[in-house]
């Protein structure tokens, strides 16, 4: 999954219009998804694969016996479905990999299919997007080493890094029940907070949080008892999502001793509704170093190869807009330019270090990194950050200023990829508004 | 559904061999589950019935149209559904209470259909347990509150309780998809345990522990967004079962700052795989009584008829045997004898903390209550509180000594509710033996 082949060729572009100057979606991207025609909440959801401005409808391929075996079987899995890609997903790699060749087939410039394949394309303007796959569990790490550390110092000044972070991809199990697509509205959570005489009280939170992260979309793992080296971890991944763990400060502080976050998370978690293979992301995988001097990972945490290029070089932001801003027709604010590169740990890594215990992955599982923020001041992936604890005023261009968010407020993050020589990819958006309580 | 009524009368017996003196399951109790004929791991799961030693097969009882609407919705749904209860849960209390009525009309001595509906009962040791429900999200709270303490205490003696612990229900989210049924196998699991001079290393916990508790299945939450108050709580409880959350404590000190526990946990969760009603419990209810100067709950958590009756007056006994007491037929011993009276919340003040922000919760959901422990020593639900950290070895009667469990060891969690003139009821067994890993 790591080799570059024909699909990844910048050269090649695609018959779709628009699709060749899409920043997002040309012919080398091809991420998987389950949309809905029309505004229909009732309408069930289709298997898609998102080209330039427009979605390929699988269940369409897959009838008019456009292509062949691998492919179809996967095409067929992702359309018989009825809403969500978890069979596709446990599927594997080759026959996910073949699809993507199907498809692109399809989809190049001098596609003999042309014609019959336009017909199967609906403008993504058209359609509603659902979660891509039932989530059975949703586990949340905390692999942002420029996050974990800054926000320690708020609490730890003398020691922000706790003693395991170096050692243990930390990671906590989140609420699979609320994880939504985007763009969806949240609700601010009301919870208990702790009063300034220790005695708490229940109202809304008035800390309300964004934390920008990777998602990852799992295949099954082994047969539970049989142990998954890291050499193969990397084969669990089905795909990669943007993530947005909408998090609950003042609850969080009050609820989280001993037993970690709960109320404070659960709320909410937000998804772009694109699955974007490990296939597209070949030609951006990348090393992450650790700093000189900090410890090496565990056997079981080690792999020459996941050392080389088990990293992602894709650039992130976060974008935000009042409701103000939108009633003046302001450009939204980047808040954050960040990039997968600052995790300290690969998702392999998180991945081996999941199953390692005896814990059984399935299909349709979600991953979240954990905030990705950079070391220095202009990639800081949460408020809690940005705002020094809610310390520090940030200015918007409309006058206002915020710590954290308020009701009306809208959060995207967007990811993309792009080097010299190689097509740009992305990842659509994860976008959320939050609406009173 | 706390209401008494004829089938709680003690003096109703069954006409089925056995029921009448069966110490869990008279007539009075009648718990769901899914069960297997055979031991043919492929055979597709059935809904049933426990009275006495045997199982009734719900689908055969739909199949000859023994009962009518809404107690045939119910048994058709459960029936209909091949291998889980969630649908029947997701019905919620009205079907669920019929089924009660009707199956204990059939049951009961002198009940016309007598011949036909024993030929719909299979001997219990002719059968295999299934998992009663898909578990969509498991949530373990921390809700008792004397093994919060001593555990507090072995870290943190000046302060044991946290000063969260009495005003909010503490929980977190566990593993889902590692809820196993009983009798199941536990292989000890291989993780991160901090060594001496501070770096870990990765190997077999050895101080692997049960805890003893309570679970509960859950109905559907209503709409998200709505608001649902504690008084209407306790309806989103679909029935109780027995739960061991296996623990290794040597991963779980390592592992789990800042975010809790995470793999330390999620190798095994051990449930009984019967579903014992809220109408079978209706005459065990109890008050949980909060002891003088504690805080009062806030609104959100506070119900006059919760404080009345919403705790639960169960025994609960722990029993272990090791690979030598069994080879010498020596009987188990009893480690531990306690009472979910011990809890510090009722169940429906932890089903409104977990909705009160926005989570959703959906039918099959699974709570646990946290370990249940006595205040004094003779009712202590984990080997870390028995051993008082591993520092206090536990003499077996086999001569063998234990501070954690050891390969082959075996864990039996029992439950039973008995008082004066009313009908004894239990919950079964929830077994599980240590392998080696």
């Amino acid at each position: 999954m790591f080799l570059l082949d024909h699909t990844h060729d910048p050269l090649i572009g695609s018959w779709v219009p628009g699709a060749d100057d899409h920043p997002d979606f040309p012919v080398q991207n091809l991420p998987l998804c389950i949309f809905a025609r029309g505004t229909d909440i009732e309408e069930p959801g289709r298997a898609g694969v998102r080209i330039g401005d427009h979605i390929l409808d699988l269940s369409a391929v897959v009838a008019a016996e456009l292509i062949g075996d691998p492919a179809a079987l996967a095409a067929a899995t992702a359309a018989g479905r009825n809403g969500s890609l978890n069979d596709v997903f446990a599927l594997g790699a080759a026959p996910r990999q073949a699809l993507r060749h199907a498809v692109h087939a399809l989809l190049r410039e001098g596609a003999p299919e042309r014609d019959t394949v336009a017909r199967m394309l609906t403008p993504v303007n058209d359609v509603q997007f659902r979660l891509p796959a039932r989530v059975g569990d949703y586990t949340d790490f905390y692999a942002g080493i420029h996050h974990a550390r800054r926000v320690g110092m708020l609490f730890r000044p003398d020691n922000p890094l706790l003693p395991n972070y170096q050692w243990i991809p930390v990671g906590y199990h989140g609420r699979a029940s609320t994880v939504h697509v985007s763009d969806n509205s949240v609700v601010r959570p009301r919870g208990q907070v702790a009063g300034p005489d220790g005695s708490p009280s229940f109202e809304p939170s008035s800390r309300l949080d964004f934390e920008l992260e990777l998602g990852v979309w799992l295949c099954d793992s082994p047969t539970p008892g049989t142990v998954l080296p890291i050499a193969r971890a990397a084969e669990q991944v089905a795909g990669y999502c943007l993530l947005n763990d909408w998090s609950a400060r003042d609850i969080q502080s009050w609820e989280y001793q001993p037993l970690g976050p709960f109320l404070s998370k659960s709320f909410a978690t937000s998804v772009s509704p694109y699955v974007v293979t490990p296939e597209a992301l070949a030609p951006y995988r990348c090393a992450l170093t650790r700093p000189a001097g900090d410890p090496t990972p565990l056997d079981y945490l080690s792999n020459d190869l996941d050392l080389a290029v088990g990293g992602l070089d894709i650039d992130l932001e976060v974008e935000m807009s009042t409701a103000t801003m939108r009633a003046k027709d302001m450009p939204v604010l980047t808040l954050s330019r960040s990039s997968s590169k600052h995790l300290y740990w690969t998702v392999a890594q998180l991945i081996a270090h999941h199953v390692a215990g005896g814990c059984e992955l399935n299909a349709g599982d979600l991953l979240g990194t954990g905030t990705i923020s950079s070391a220095d001041e202009t990639g800081l992936g949460s408020l809690l950050e940005l705002s020094r604890g809610g310390q520090e005023e940030i200015r918007l261009p409309s006058g206002e200023t915020r710590t954290f968010l308020l009701d009306g407020d809208e959060v995207t993050i967007r990811g993309r990829a792009s080097h010299p020589g190689r097509a740009p990819i992305g990842f659509g958006e994860c976008r959320g508004r939050v609406l009173p309580s």
